[in-house]
């Protein structure tokens, strides 16, 4: 048991945003050793079909075992709702998305029962935030809006932009028409435009970012199955994996997280 | 010959952005048989690495290569500026690109030789509009920028509207600034925002589209190899393949294409 505390949890995402619930679990459970992959060549996934998300989500997972993780995260809103119910039949190892995580919180949330969620077209269109909400409480109304201009505006660096706001208006516009009191960040970059859309939205909604969910579902889930890492720190247990060129990759990473990421490792996914 | 004068032509991108180069094979050489393939599982290319586009544009050439076509054009100037000069050295068969057509007219119209060059980053970053240009007259002067916004705000379908045409003032000013009078549209999307992007540039500045400059090319040096196909039109001498799911290509090809797809086969481009 105590070699399988010791292993390191994967974690997965179709590029850099992932980063942000690898953040979070850094912070929240700091004892944990992370390998991450982002599918740099491939991304983004929001905007592909589900059998090929599966397919990529497949090779990811296999790729993570021979990295010997004890769990697995799936850090990105668009593979957890296409992907993650096929491939955790798949494997033995436990494995959590960003959905669940991010619409039980979101129950809990509201008050007048309307929820709004923004994401990629795919993770809006799959329906899976919805269908987990409506579980806990049928009577919950959730008004999804897919933004496929943020995932760029994140990348351009525009987060405090003129710009941005306007696209963001646009988007949002027609969810707080509709008097939501919760707004689900259900992208992984989109905790990076959190403070311009907290300025737009008002103290009236709750924004709920799934990633630091996902970390505190996860230290759950480790603890149950008896699999939390104990003990100190280490100097800096991460280990990060990428699918194209690692510059850009580093760049973004550095740009986020609270450690300088120094080496990251370029694979080819498709041979796993 | 005749039987090679029969064949079709490969056309290939990223995802649809070809069609806008297609579209003018079609319009100028309305003879000529086209397979074209859209690799929308990883698209884009515009923020890859040189040596993952020239792994995914090899790939293409060899399913071309299974459809027997007789020419190869790149219609994508992400992979005409990264891999076209490896990959057109592994194969016989004649190939051209979408960069040195429309870099060429680009010579050929500037009177103050100043030359705005907008496209991907990777694009831009290559320098290869910069190097035939300037192999052609060495006084030009390339002022390139990266706009990578236009591609999402296209597939939003926001072709005339206020936000995209303050994101264009963002990326043009500073071209505008240093006076060029002739630029570039160095992505195959781009055409798309041509009304958008005159209105802004104004009659001082002439767009030059690579899309129609390499239907023309291409006609010519078919020409050249006496492999220019003769005789009547056929019906819908038209093949449209993809990497993922045929639905959203086919939308997008039915809103630019002079024609009705009806049909597009999705296979596995991994795998070749």
């Amino acid at each position: 048991m105590k070699q399988i505390k010791d292993a390191p949890i994967g974690v997965f995402d179709s590029g850099v945003g992932g980063l942000t619930v690898a953040r979070e679990i850094m912070r929240n459970l700091p004892y944990e050793k992370i390998v991450y992959f982002g599918d740099t060549a491939r991304v983004p996934y929001g905007s592909k079909s589900k059998e090929t998300i599966i397919r990529y989500s497949r090779q990811i997972v296999r790729f993570l075992k021979t990295q010997e993780v004890k769990a697995i995260v799936v850090a990105c809103n668009t593979a957890s709702a296409l992907a993650l119910e096929t491939i955790s039949k798949e494997t033995d190892l436990p494995m959590i998305g960003v959905v669940e995580p991010g619409a039980k919180v979101a129950v809990e949330t509201t008050r007048n029962k309307k929820i709004g969620l923004i994401g990629t077209r795919a993770t809006v269109k799959s329906g899976l935030y919805q269908r987990v909400i409506q579980k806990e409480d049928p009577q919950i109304q959730v008004i999804g809006q897919p933004c496929p201009l943020f995932v760029p505006l994140v990348e351009e660096g525009w987060l405090k932009d003129e710009i941005t706001l306007e696209v963001a208006k646009r988007y949002l516009d027609p969810l707080l028409a509709q008097d939501i009191d919760t707004l689900i960040l259900g992208c992984t970059h989109y905790p990076l435009l959190r403070s311009l859309l907290k300025g737009l939205v008002g103290d009236q909604v709750t924004l709920v970012n799934p990633a630091y969910e996902t970390a505190l579902a996860l230290g759950r889930m480790l603890e149950d199955k008896g699999i939390l890492r104990e003990g100190k720190e280490e100097e800096f247990p991460y280990r990060f994996f990428v699918s194209d060129e690692e510059e850009h990759f580093q760049q973004f990473a550095n740009s986020i997280l609270p450690y300088d990421v120094k080496t990251t490792e370029q694979i080819r996914i498709e041979e796993y």
